[in-house]
């Protein structure tokens, strides 16, 4: 349906719905530990100076974000670096709730993508793959969003090193997102994930929203970056088209 | 070409490039003048922390960016109630470098409207029509881009009053864009092309860069805003989809 050439080499998205899929931004959204808080202050009044104007402070991985290969990397791309062409890729979505209420630290496996192939198609390459662990419904309750423990050990699902292995290596993927704080689970510390897929100039899409009104596959993602120069990242714009 | 329903009732984009049309970010960018400075600080380090990461803070309308009307009227919409759909609109482009380098305070005229069209074709309901003065080339010189007299004024090209209400009632565009940092004139303090547009929720886009890499017409922009919730706008992604 989407990013095909047809007969005039033209490459055509074909929609009937646009969905943002991003977080509203304000002071009290989720903060991962140790990342600055989210800031906003009015600067200018139209009673005073003619026009409404505030200043907003965020970490470049706050809200709805993509991650950049430097964040992992030192000599990695930085988000300024992603061309026009990366940042429009066609999309998938796996339904990962049943096994996340199960279980907050679930990780994606092999099988379940397999499942999920059998169900609807092979993933073609340069496909993004979301997962939907209902994480979003918990957005607006830091405490549930993050999940600690008493050792505050964060408890939220993600993507498996084996079958992240697996998306890269066998279906050629273009990135992932998820609609968690990370696309490695919570628990761990060692962003795994993240580094495989960012090991090149791909896609990592984190605390994304509205995953429930999209359909399993034949999505178009357009991400709207900021072209923060050398940024680790940078919160973004999510908007999926879908026929 | 764009933006078109086909037989299935399902819109299509058809696009052979993709061309961003934002300047990148960083602390030297200009500034208007009482705005917030563009500040970039780094919070975490691979070395210490895992990861690289960093956070920034900036005015609601610098860089490239999007005015909401709230920043014109207090009870306007702010950019966070922007739908997906009004930030995906056909555009065209009126190259007024001519006009603009013999002229800095030159403002677009219903004359040069309906010259394009002589040129061109009519500028259909719903287009957003982008300014491509020059004026882009001089981002990296704070100086010459707003290009004060000696007494502090301004002098950059703009949208004209009769010119922006022909388009906004003979022609029902969707909103304006140009590369200077005002849709309205320099010299002109009482925004008054601003309050025109955005008497109602359509689109501002100021600081544009690479119009130069743009066609006059069918050209398909997506707009990336951040959901700032009662934001007077946002810096902002602008992605031109061009067959």
């Amino acid at each position: 349906m989407t990013n095909q050439f047809n007969s005039n080499n033209l490459k055509t998205i074909a929609y009937s719905q646009i969905i943002d899929l991003t977080h509203p931004i304000h002071p009290n959204i989720p903060i991962w530990p140790g990342d600055p808080p989210t800031e906003i202050a009015t600067v200018s009044q139209i009673e005073t100076d003619g026009y409404f104007l505030r200043k907003f402070s965020m970490g470049e991985h706050s809200g709805t974000h993509i991650n950049a290969p430097n964040s992992f990397y030192a000599a990695g791309a930085s988000i300024d670096s992603y061309s026009p062409q990366s940042l429009v890729s066609p999309a998938i979505t796996i339904d990962l709730r049943e096994q996340s209420l199960a279980n907050p630290d679930y990780t994606l496996t092999i099988d379940d993508i397999l499942t999920w192939e059998r169900q609807h198609k092979l993933i073609e390459p340069g496909n993004l793959v979301l997962l939907y662990t209902g994480w979003q419904e918990k957005w607006d309750d830091e405490r549930a969003f993050f999940n600690r423990d008493d050792r505050g050990i964060c408890h939220f699902p993600g993507f498996g090193k084996a079958a992240t292995q697996f998306l890269l290596e066998q279906r050629s993927i273009a990135g992932i997102g998820t609609d968690t704080h990370g696309v490695d689970t919570g628990q761990d510390e060692s962003f795994v994930v993240n580094k495989l897929v960012l090991k090149t100039q791909r896609i990592v899409l984190e605390n994304l929203a509205n995953l429930d009104l999209l359909p399993a596959a034949d999505i178009t993602l357009v991400i709207g970056i900021l072209r923060l120069l050398g940024g680790s990242g940078s919160p973004v714009s999510v908007l999926a088209f879908v026929a």
